[in-house]
């Protein structure tokens, strides 16, 4: 694939150049955004999840394309948290301290991105068991922000 | 970004990796997992359609983000078109004619990753000259399909 563009630069790019507020025609294309990149990563860190687990064979490049997938969606979500969209009742389960403690909800998303690119090189190397720690650091991140940043259903 | 991982080589290996069904836990994943991708494709695509249209001032570097998340993006939705996942009365809008031509639901999926592709690599130039044809061939593509292959809402 001679064009193969990096999503991640991209994305990068795309966070720089604009804010967020600029970028979503309505509130509910916010929350329907960033839910739609969560949902996508969330499918392949299931199957990753169900290799690691025992539960799936393990598929060295269907663990390493799902894991490039999770590392490029990971830079979407963010932009789609525009201040004021934890309004929306059932619509959305962000919760406000998403805004209230922004430094720290960026620590967290920061720290997504980077552990899961770690988990896309592991991935590359086509071993379990180096996917297993790094894929344990990705979704305990997925786990923690989403304790302090999500509510209950 | 030393990383940064070809979402679209990830995505080409993915769709070779497994059958498309053995992906999914429930139909409704599926459903939800090719409206979570095209929904954001959505989004960016109308970011570049009003750069475009001239409905927003022209960003270099934001169209060429927008174009390559399109193009990477592109690559996903059609595993999440499983046998039988035309049903679910509101859930979605496909048609049984995705399976039942399953060649021409090819073609045009297969166009549109080209066409997105070429999008992206006009979108780096940093003309939007150079993205006008360019988007029109992506979006027309997105409309033809959607005339065939979706339902009206």
């Amino acid at each position: 694939m001679k064009l193969a563009p990096s999503i991640l630069a991209a994305a990068t790019a795309l966070v720089v150049a604009a804010p967020a507020s600029a970028q979503f025609a309505k509130p509910e294309e916010a929350i329907k955004y960033r839910q739609s990149a969560m949902f996508v990563m969330g499918q392949h860190a299931a199957r990753i999840g169900a290799m690691v687990n025992g539960k799936a064979p393990y598929d060295p490049a269907a663990a390493a394309s799902s894991a490039e997938i999770i590392a490029a969606i990971s830079r979407l979500p963010w932009e789609g948290f525009v201040a004021g969209t934890d309004k929306g009742g059932a619509n959305t389960r962000a919760k406000p301290e998403i805004w209230r403690d922004s430094a720290k909800f960026k620590e967290n998303s920061d720290k997504l991105m980077a552990d899961a690119a770690k988990l896309a090189a592991a991935a590359k190397t086509g071993t379990l068991d180096a996917i297993k720690p790094a894929f344990s650091a990705t979704a305990g991140n997925c786990k923690s922000c989403h304790d302090t940043f999500r509510k209950d259903q």
